[in-house]
């Protein structure tokens, strides 16, 4: 049986273009519409899915659960997200959890009561049990089972940034993370995959003079009692690499505080590589994450699953992004 | 007759709390509701609106029309207006218009056929006719017959960021906008304002040596181009108020490619006064609006509007916030 992917390929044209033809939405020039609606006719293609989910009613509303939507990583994945839902004619609930369980699980109610279409997810709280296969969610950096994941390569973004370092003949190095429930739970996200590469690297270049630091919140609260005691403990570090540029840019401020000069005595290598704003010309060396393109394929998988289509996980390369602090 | 705020007022409670008990949604204490309850049974109070409100079918979601969502400002009255959405028990809806006035249009649409109870609309687009006064609208930062507002002290502002750079003897000052309708056309969004108290209090203090410029476009989008020209024409510059922060930052990096040190050479002011992200302990001396507030006003008003209640225009005093800008 075909479908909505074989008519795009033989139309010449995206699934998001045969989708805005399908539901009637969005702006779709005249000539490829009657190509598009020429080709469903000539290979007989039925859109069951589509068919039998448009009797359904549908409300065309996208949620996306973040922890914090002002984290400007965040901030940039939603603003993408939601130009990228626009172009399916889809719309985009935006969702603080914080540390929220409950708000989490209130969103995934309103999915099953069919209030929204289909579910954006970025979460590290333990709400594995309510998560079901056939639920039209996709998942951001995190695997369910059963469920579709993206994320950017972060074990290969703990490399990058090792290998980095290292080209500095360090003396010493430390990885500074956030990883709230890792150590302290079953729950693991894909960003442990961060200090794992990181690590891996180090031993694969045999070099062990470092140290995992790791604080039990998120990385909009670094404590910073806790970064000074940790910083007069390992006085000899000369790189570090941190689970974030948010992360990042607490420690270097608290650095040059007791007295660093970055990058001359430390260097710091941030995740995330979104380019700060009101930054005063200083910016973060960093692994960046194609923000763009991973929203854009959150967006195409996400509808994948709510179109009954086989949704496969998406795993998108990094880059080591040169700043100021390396 | 009595309305919701009376029984707030018996109660001794915000009419938050009220609002939650009527459409039992969110968390009230349980002698907090026991006494919202008895309040309501001995003044008689029929909550018609919410009544005739709820019989009709409501999405309880709020839509936001910003112009671009990952604006640092814009984040994060976002992210503050969902908490305090999330407290009444309303989802929020996010939508990025750029320039785009069609997808506000699309939005308006919605409202009006239910699709959503309300929206808050941030625009400066030419949409004057579709706003009808009985939509439950409310406008941030810009007037529309018959729909509440709510905004900063802009004018304020302006005179704030005057006196501050007054106060170190300047040869000579810039105000630089990105006041995209202001001067083509009839549109003037508050944002004018900040030009306007500015302007006005250099006059007050008899300093006449200062130019205007305007750049028809977002703060997002500052033409270099433009900047260096103008930064070249206006050598002996030694003082500058700009739109944003965002705009700020682009004036300082630009000026800082040009040889000049700030705040030695040129001392800057923005306006927003959000604190930046990834700015390694470099802050802009800013104006700052009250964003928080900011986003509960705009909720309150709204929900007011929507519940047929009396909503009032509101406006929120602004504070000079020292950075190393000056």
């Amino acid at each position: 049986m075909s479908n909505i992917k074989d008519v795009a390929k033989k139309a010449g044209v995206g699934i998001a273009t045969v989708s805005r033809v399908l539901n009637n939405s969005g702006y779709v020039k005249k000539e490829t519409r009657e190509r598009i609606e020429r080709v469903i006719y000539e290979i007989g293609y039925v859109p069951n899915e589509i068919a039998r989910s448009m009797t359904k009613q549908k409300t065309r509303i996208i949620a996306f659960i973040v922890p914090h939507s002002n984290h400007i990583f965040f901030s940039q994945l939603i603003y993408f997200v939601e130009k990228a839902l626009y172009e399916f004619g889809h719309k985009l609930m935006v969702c603080n959890s914080g540390s929220n369980r409950e708000k989490e699980l209130d969103l995934i109610n309103m999915l099953k009561n069919n209030r929204v279409d289909g579910l954006i997810l970025l979460t590290s709280n333990d709400i594995e049990n309510y998560i079901k296969p056939h639920l039209p969610i996709v998942s951001f950096d995190r695997r369910f089972k059963g469920i579709p994941f993206v994320a950017s390569d972060n074990y290969e973004g703990g490399r990058l940034a090792a290998k980095k370092l290292l080209s500095y003949n360090p003396k010493k190095l430390l990885f500074i993370g956030d990883d709230a429930q890792g150590e302290l739970s079953d729950i693991k996200t894909e960003v442990t995959k961060r200090r794992l590469g990181f690590v891996d690297y180090l031993k694969t270049q045999n070099f062990s003079n470092y140290s995992v630091i790791e604080y039990p919140l998120g990385d909009l609260f670094v404590p910073k009692n806790f970064l000074e005691m940790m910083i007069r403990e390992h006085a000899d570090v000369d790189g570090i690499f941190t689970i974030s540029d948010m992360v990042a840019e607490v420690i270097i401020n608290e650095l040059k505080r007791l007295g660093k000069r970055i990058p001359e005595d430390i260097k710091v290598v941030g995740y995330d590589g979104v380019k700060g704003y009101l930054n005063l010309g200083l910016t973060i060396s960093s692994i960046a994450q194609p923000t763009e393109e991973l929203a854009k394929h959150l967006v195409e998988v996400l509808l994948q699953k709510i179109h009954g289509l086989e949704a496969h996980d998406i795993i998108l390369p990094v880059s080591y992004v040169d700043g100021d602090t390396t």
